[in-house]
C-alpha cells in the first residue's frame, strides 16, 4: 500500500516536471563538446533530462520508467544519451597523475592515490615505496609489498590486516568477499584481495553480466531486473537480469551458472545455453577509488514462458522490456546502475539497434572497451 | 577438365606435404613471443601451417579447403591462428615514421610516405609542403593541396591529374572507383580520390562485410565465396558472401543490398534483414602504401534453401562451411583474403565460439580494432 502510494506520488511529479520544464534552457553540463557535435533539439532534450534527473534523485518505480520509454521521441538515432552513459562510467581520466604504480613482481597490478597510499606508509612491515621512476608516475616512488612476504596467503592475510585497521571510515562496505589481483585476466594470481578495497587499490577487476532476451514475433525483448531498495550498493535500480564479480577460482562461464542460478532462478538446462559475446571496459577515478573493471558480456534467449525468480533477496522484481524502451531508457535516464548501460549499449550494437547510419557510431563502439582491455 | 586436373594434383601435393612435414622442427617467424606465450605443439603447428602455406603459394581448392578445415585437432581453444591473422592485416606499424601527414582544412586525412612524396613535389601547383610539425612525423613539413584549388570538384581533378602522370607503375590497379576523403566517418568530404591511389595517401577507407548463416539444427554455416582467379586482386582466396568497400553518397545500408544483389543475387526483400553488428579496423603499411581500414560488419541469416548465385563474375563458387570448419580454416591457414579473417573472428566472437576461457580472450577481442576506428 504505501508502495503504491509512493509510485502514484511519484507518478504524479513526474508529470509535473514534464510540463513545467519543457521549454527550459540546457543547463551546462560536461556533456557540451559532444553536445555540440551531435546537436538535438534542447526542449526536447531538457524535459526528459529533467523529468528522469527528479525522479532519479528521489527514486523511482517501474511506473515511471515505462512513461519514460514509452514517450514517443524523434531521437531514434541519437546517439547523445549512450555517449553521457559511457562517459558515466569513464570519469575522471585525467586525475590519474595523482596515483602511484602498485607494483608485484615487476608488473603493475593496480594504482593507490597518492594521498591514500599516506594511510598505508604506517604499515611498513607490509607496503614499501621504492624510489624508482620506471612505472612511470609522478611521485618517484611505486607502491610494493615487503619481500619477506612472499606466498599468495602470506600476502593475502597481511594486506587483509592493514585493510582492517584502515577502517570502514576508509574503506566502506567491506564484505569479506574475495577478488584475485593479476595483471591481467588469466594470468596467475599474486594475492586475494577484499572486494570492497579493490578500487582503493586501482586492482583490476573482473565481472559476468547476462542479457536474457525473449524473441517474441520478431521483436526481442530484455528482462529487466530492479534491486532491492535495501542493497547497500545502487539501490532500486534497474539492472541486468544476471551480474555478478569474477570471484576467485571459477571460470567465466561457471561463474555465470551459479548467478544465472542464484540471481533469477534459471536453472543450468537454460543457463548453459548462454553465448560469450565479448567484453566491454572502463576505467573511473572517483577520490581515492580507481575502477578498472571489464566485464564478460553474455547473451541468453529465454523460451518466451520462463519467468526469472529472485534468489537472493538482491532483486525486488523483473520486467520483460521491449528492446527499443531499453534503449529509450539508456539513453533519456539514469535508472540503470552506471555499468549496465554499457552492456546493453553493445547488446544494441550487436543486434543491430544502433547502426552505421547513426552519427558517432564508430566513436560510440570503440568508447565501450575505453579501458584497460586486458 | 584442366580445373580438375590441377584440383587432383594439388590435392595429391597437399597430402604428400602433410605427410612429409609432419614432424619438422618450427621455422622462426615474427610471431616467436606470441607462440612461447600460448604454446602449442610444435609438430602439430608444423604439419598444418606448412601444408597450408603450400597450397596457398600454388592455389588451393575448395579439396584442400575442406581436408584441412575437417582434420581432427584439439586447437579448438587456442587463439594464436587468429592472433597471426589479426597481425597479417597490422603490419610493420613502427614504419609509421616514414611517413608525412597530409593535412586538409586543418585536419589529418592521410598520411604519404616521404619517399612516394618525392614524386609529388613536382606538382607544386597540386601539392604543396608547408615547413610546419604541429601535425606531427619526422620531417618538418604536412603534405597540403594548393590553397588555390578549392572546391571538391577542382581537388578531385587535380589530383587525379597527378595520378594519371605519375601512372601505372607506380600506382598499379587504377579501376576509376572513387573513395571520398574525409577525417572521419560521417564528417564532411574534402574530395574523392582513386580506389586505388588511396593507399599511397593513407586515406582512411570504408567498407561494408557480410556474413551470411544458416542455421540448421541447432548449429551454424557460414556461406563462403571462393575468388575468381582471374580477379586482380587476391585471386581463388576465401571471401566474404558478400563485401565491398564504400564509395561516395551512398549509406552502408544501401550499399550492403547493392553488394548483396550484385555478388550473391540475394534479393532486396531478404538483404534488407542484415543486421548491423559492429565494426573492425585495421592499419597496415606495405612500402608505400599505408591502409586505415574501417569494416563495418554485417550479419544476415539465410533461408536454408537459398542459394547464393555471383551476378557481376567476381566470385567462382560459394560452399556453405560450418562455423567450426571456418573456424579451422581462419586458424590453420592463410586461405582467406586477409581482411575477411578479422570479421569472421568477430562474428566467432559474438556467436559465443570463442570463450573467455580460452587464453588471450580479451587480447584478442581488442585487437580487432587496432586501426583508427573512426
Amino acid at each position: 500500500m504505501a508502495n503504491s502510494c509512493c509510485c502514484y506520488h511519484l507518478s504524479h511529479k513526474l508529470r509535473s516536471s514534464i510540463s513545467s520544464l519543457r521549454n527550459l534552457p540546457l543547463t551546462s553540463s560536461p556533456f557540451t563538446r559532444r553536445r555540440l557535435k551531435f546537436p538535438v533539439s534542447p526542449s526536447r532534450r531538457t524535459h526528459t533530462l529533467s523529468a528522469a534527473n527528479h525522479v532519479h534523485r528521489c527514486g523511482f518505480t517501474w511506473d515511471d520508467v515505462f512513461k519514460l520509454a514509452e514517450t514517443q521521441q524523434n531521437d531514434s538515432s541519437d546517439l547523445q544519451g549512450f555517449f553521457e552513459k559511457v562517459k558515466l562510467c569513464n570519469r575522471n581520466s585525467e586525475m590519474q597523475c595523482e596515483f602511484i604504480p602498485f607494483v608485484l613482481e615487476k608488473r603493475i597490478v593496480g594504482y593507490v592515490h597518492n594521498r591514500f597510499a599516506d594511510h598505508l606508509r604506517g604499515s611498513e612491515d607490509v607496503f614499501i615505496f621504492p624510489d624508482d621512476t620506471s612505472y612511470g608516475g609522478n611521485f618517484g616512488c611505486y607502491i610494493t609489498l615487503h619481500p619477506m612476504i612472499r606466498t599468495i596467503e602470506d600476502r593475502t592475510r597481511a594486506v587483509e590486516d592493514v585493510i582492517k585497521c584502515l577502517g570502514e571510515e576508509l574503506i566502506p562496505g567491506i564484505r569479506n568477499e574475495l577478488y584475485p589481483v593479476t595483471s591481467s585476466f588469466g594470468m596467475p594470481e599474486f594475492f586475494s584481495l577484499e572486494r570492497a578495497a579493490a578500487p582503493y587499490f586501482g586492482i583490476k577487476a573482473y565481472g559476468v553480466h547476462m542479457n536474457g532476451y525473449v524473441e517474441r514475433d520478431g521483436q526481442k525483448y530484455l528482462w529487466i531486473g530492479k534491486r532491492s531498495e535495501v542493497k547497500p550498493t545502487y539501490p532500486g535500480m534497474l539492472d541486468h537480469l544476471v551480474a555478478g564479480g569474477m570471484p576467485h577460482g571459477i571460470s567465466c562461464g561457471e561463474n555465470l551458472v551459479k548467478e544465472c542460478e542464484e540471481e533469477a532462478g534459471i536453472p543450468r538446462s537454460i543457463s548453459s545455453g548462454a553465448t560469450a559475446v565479448g567484453a566491454v571496459s572502463y576505467m573511473d577515478i572517483d577520490g581515492y577509488r580507481f575502477k578498472r573493471d571489464v566485464l564478460f558480456c553474455y547473451d541468453l534467449k529465454l523460451p518466451e514462458g520462463f519467468i526469472p525468480k529472485n534468489e537472493d533477496g538482491e532483486v525486488e522484481s523483473f520486467k520483460l522490456v521491449p528492446v527499443t524502451h531499453v534503449a529509450n531508457i539508456i539513453r533519456r535516464t539514469q535508472f540503470f546502475k552506471a555499468n549496465c548501460n554499457l552492456v546493453i549499449i553493445d547488446f544494441l550494437f550487436r543486434h543491430g539497434y544502433i547502426k552505421p547510419e547513426d552519427l558517432g557510431y564508430l566513436e560510440l563502439l570503440q568508447s565501450l572497451r575505453s579501458g584497460d582491455c586486458s
